[in-house]
């Protein structure tokens, strides 16, 4: 084991897509935990569509990372040293702000305890952690699935949507899938998605919506925004939901007005509902979902495909690999198990 | 009395803002009533924005007006002959359904009565009607103001907006008005209204929204679309909600694409709600609204403006004026009182 802490810290706010060199790699004094917190050593980095917004020039809903600050990230991390009465060496944790880092001293507060018996490990980063909580309660909030309904996720097989699809199955919705490739589609059909549209494939977005809900959208979960938010838009069923969760098809232009065709009259006519969604706001949902979502997991009628790399120095690639949809699953980095 | 009936039928179904010629006046039979039926003649004849979207070539959510029929509109009438048990000559009703014409035989389901002890006639097309059960009923299902917040309204001094502004003062919020003219905001301020925006003397919409409404908009009523709704979303605060209600500002590229920026950053980030409504969903609320609505005009709280036209002549000029915010208030034009 290094006895320094290897991180990324920002190089660069970009202007448009990150490249490799938008962070530098850099090897720090491992940090004394302060009095109230834990020193913890990464095992399992989570790589996720909002480190987007953290990095841009302009504000955002959560404050941007600074240059030469470490990348902000969350992680599943070892207990190695803890000044907090909750925590001692050798407990496992997940915490969204650990940082893309192989050691953090962070606050003992907020975080939360892994129950390995409930998952691997990194499924604390992803069904039964952010994402996989943001499917659920933004269903239950927002979504309210009615049996019989047909349910459009973008991003479908990525951390968030493969989950989307299987709770709009159990809830007896059909759920048609987005996604960039066959194969992505294919692991989808796996999964129990009734229909599929490779958008990379079709010069006709918004007839290929059509074709895959004759009946209308009246879900959609919205995780890139852009041209296949723009075709679910034009199939509304009357009284949809519209949740968005995720913009990661601005990715490139994140700073830039998002010029395009705007909507209102589509919201007027069907009398829909779209509403912003950040899992941050609902943490006192957090248990309940995840008890959900373990149960589905364990019955094996929740199933989740993850996309893994090793090592800390694979971090700014996989960040990269994420945004320009060339994982397959929910993307995590694997640094020292 | 005319033994005939004056009626503005649909003569082209135009492709931007329609012209005086867009309708043909013609004198019919008058209709005799079937069983079920009352015939009855106007006196008061309602102009709204959503008979724009009853001309469009494109469905709508309500059955387009086609070539050669009457064009669709809301009365006060006066019953002159009843085959429907809740109906004798001389009840006064009030319809969504009756048509830019002096004569029309209706079902006599689903009819108003007016009482008019609650307020003027013409007060069922605007306070009393439509509209102010639009802002009052949206507000509540979908506004849910806080004292303290800030209410943004366009086209304020309309049938809609007017109403929105004092129940928003009514809730204890500050009420910002967007409207055409000095006078309209003059009397925006006599309505009680904290603030109003000129969005034709502007050239910095975004920051005279930003000006008017420092800490954010809370809920912003929105009943034009177009630029007024793009400086609103510059400018929202976290879990904004946002009433689309109309999209006046749209009607010369009515069937055209609305191009611009798209918000869904905006919406993300604000965790914002935005929703379509149309009061035609709300039925069961009605008669609960009107009660406060009557109440509130009855103790001076509440005051209107309404800008009448006289004679079945009109109607195509009075929705002109409408649409291109060249009337003052409610705009409805008297038939015959």
């Amino acid at each position: 084991m290094s006895d320094k802490n290897a991180c990324w810290v920002l190089a660069d706010h970009p202007d448009g897509m990150p490249t490799l060199e938008t962070w530098r790699f850099e090897e720090r004094d491992i940090p004394s935990p302060e009095d109230g917190q834990v020193l913890a050593r990464s095992r399992w980095l989570s790589v996720d569509p909002y480190m987007r917004g953290r990095i841009s020039k302009q504000a955002n809903y959560a404050g941007g990372v600074k240059l030469g600050e470490v990348m902000h990230g969350g992680a599943v991390a070892e207990v190695l040293e803890s000044r907090h009465p909750d925590w001692k060496p050798g407990d496992l944790i997940e915490t969204i702000g650990f940082g893309w880092q192989t050691h953090a001293a962070v606050s003992g507060d907020g975080l939360t305890r892994v129950d390995p018996a409930l998952g691997p490990e990194h499924a604390w980063l992803s069904y039964l952690g952010m994402p996989g909580l943001t499917a659920q309660i933004a269903l239950d909030l927002i979504g309210k699935i009615q049996p019989g309904e047909t349910v459009l996720v973008s991003a479908a097989s990525g951390a968030v949507g493969q989950v989307v699809g299987q709770i709009a199955k159990i809830k007896g919705a059909r759920a048609v899938a987005v996604a960039s490739s066959q194969d992505k589609l294919d692991w989808c059909r796996e999964l129990g998605f009734d229909e599929g549209i490779n958008y990379r494939e079709t010069d006709d977005l918004p007839g290929a919506v059509r074709a895959a809900c004759p009946n209308g959208v009246d879900v959609f979960f919205d995780n890139t925004a852009g041209p296949i938010h723009d075709a679910a838009m034009q199939n509304l069923s009357i009284g949809a939901r519209i949740i968005i969760c995720g913009t990661i098809s601005l990715a490139g232009q994140f700073d830039a007005p998002d010029m395009g065709e705007r909507f209102m009259r589509k919201i007027l006519v069907s009398r829909a509902v779209m509403q912003g969604f950040l899992i941050f706001d609902h943490q006192e949902k957090y248990d309940a979902a995840r008890r959900d979502l373990s149960a589905w997991a364990a019955e094996g009628t929740l199933r989740f495909k993850t996309d893994i790399l090793d090592g800390i120095e694979a971090m700014p690639q996989a960040f990269l690999n994420l945004l320009m949809s060339q994982n397959f699953g929910k993307q995590v980095v694997r640094v020292d198990e």
